[in-house]
């Protein structure tokens, strides 16, 4: 990406070993994501451009001669984030603080939007798959790369367990794999707040029980109607603008959670007091995904869940600036790239 | 309270039952808390007055027909907040947010900086003490009311617990007796942020292993320093201020909890990107001191906590404008009323 709404398709040296402890994965399958869009919509024009692309899955091509769990043609899940696996926050479960770690597709790592990728870390950082690249769960599986393991971790921040009451702020790929979360995670009721059509029916399946598509003032008083007039306990915050953070606050019941999976785009979290006189807590974040695949890949293996519907358009590595131009556009939902 | 600075002390018709469910109360001991000082600080002129105080120990002096728990004579604390006790949120803890609740000192009941007070909600608010009102134990039982139980509540919403690091952000009672509660939680480092020598002394003795006399950047990098790098796993935000809320989250290590307890002052909570990026939730609220009551209550009477310390200045009723001044210019840490 060389400025917003400016991605091209370019012929770079290959991948290659760097460090003893890197892998480099053939890319198999990979997406595009909604945090790639806010570069998309906002970039400043760049001489050398920026190498995108942060979730895929991918065949091991070489490894350094540190690594020491996976082989030459292993298909294994990239996480967006890189870690040790060692470190003391990845011994906690948060991976993305891994004292070691960082994030593909930045000025440090090479982009996976791309024929091949060096991954750092790769013992800490790749799970291998029991299945070949082309099981038709390929779909499913990328998406614990990222959108169903960052669900997960709204649902987790947000408190979400059996019995309470969810609401989803966002009808993106990542609210949607948000109400898989929350309906996995035993929750009685699942309101989407989102007015695209398409979106919502998919909701519905994944296990939405309610729909609020009203915003702002109007749609909180809607959920305060569907829930006895106290609001949700569990918001899962799937967008990042103030407005959407401000509905977050404002539908949680007295002692209800949000749980943050949208990057924010401000540089304050609204309605302090309202928070505050309701001990509502804000937290979230990026979704340490690596710490979530054992969890979720089961699930997506015996068919329990099927996050992988949220891609509604596959694409070619050299049709890829126009996967952007449709998500962009809100024509596609989630763009997956086969290689 | 008529304004800003104008504390006065009137005669006003008795307090009297309204409701069957009030009791009346003869205050034995009240004090002034650190949130008297904000309407202290900016309250615009009223006609009427404003009742203050919410932090009381009184006397059964009369019940309503609806009453069962007490009886006249009776020795009770009386919680800022009053309370049904059986509403879903008393149910759940967060008596604070009860359905049928209130704050005393507001324009709906009347304060308890008073020689007497009405309690509504009486079977479900108000908390019988086994020892007389004439106990050496009444500073600390008093702080039961108020001070500790939100202290208390910092550290919960913080999740201190065994082993965990822990910064208090402010030295007044409150974070005083956050100090007390990391250290009963089994926190096994406290960093008390605070740069007055005689409260930083009582943080010591109530607990505290280190102090950060510093402010803004400099405090955040010398908690660092003190926690390998990294910042604590809990912060305790004592004040409300923009900048203490600032430090709060920047010292916070990844993952970590912060902890709100001092009333907001500003409209948003700042450092929202790094909040997310380090994973750190914010929660807090006024504090369900109702529910910590029974908890802390055979500490306070078997003398393993002593938070009744942080009152350094004892006043009678008459006396009460002079406490106002000598807490607002930090002449007194918290000044305890007897009648």
């Amino acid at each position: 990406m060389y400025e917003a709404g400016d991605v091209r398709v370019e012929t770079v040296p290959d991948a290659r070993l760097i460090e003893p402890t890197d892998a480099v994965l053939t890319v198999s399958h990979a997406s595009i994501c909604g945090s790639d869009l806010w570069p998309y919509k906002t970039m400043e024009h760049s001489e050398t451009g920026r190498r995108m692309g942060h979730e895929a899955i991918g065949v091991v091509e070489a490894v350094g001669a540190d690594v020491r769990t996976m082989n030459i043609g292993d298909v294994l899940i990239m996480p967006f984030a890189y870690s040790d696996g060692t470190c003391v926050f990845c011994h906690e479960g948060l991976h993305t603080s891994c004292v070691h770690g960082g994030f593909f597709g930045t000025s440090d790592v090479d982009g996976a939007q791309a024929e091949a990728v060096r991954v750092p870390q790769a013992d800490g950082t790749l799970v291998a798959l029991p299945v070949g690249k082309d099981d038709a769960l390929m779909p499913s599986l990328l998406t614990l790369s990222d959108v169903m393991g960052t669900g997960h971790h709204a649902a987790v921040a947000a408190r979400v367990g059996p019995g309470k009451t969810v609401a989803v702020v966002g009808d993106g790929a990542v609210g949607l794999c948000g109400v898989i979360a929350a309906k996995r995670l035993g929750a009685e009721q699942i309101i989407i707040m989102g007015r695209h059509p398409d979106r919502i029916e998919l909701a519905r399946e994944f296990g939405a029980t309610a729909v609020v598509s009203e915003r702002g003032e109007e749609a909180a008083e809607r959920v305060r109607e569907l829930t006895d007039g106290f609001g949700v306990h569990s918001v899962l915050e799937c967008v990042g603008l103030e407005q959407s953070e401000l509905t977050a606050i404002e539908i949680a019941r007295p002692g209800g959670a949000v749980g943050r999976v949208g990057v924010p785009q401000d540089e304050t979290i609204p309605a302090s007091q309202p928070a505050f006189y309701n001990n509502i807590s804000v937290s979230g974040g990026p979704a340490p995904v690596r710490a979530y695949i054992e969890e979720l890949l089961p699930d997506v293996l015996e068919g329990r869940i099927e996050p992988g519907r949220v891609f509604d358009r596959v694409v070619r590595i050299d049709e890829v600036p126009e996967g952007y131009r449709a998500m962009n556009e809100r024509e596609a939902l989630k763009v997956m790239i086969e290689f």
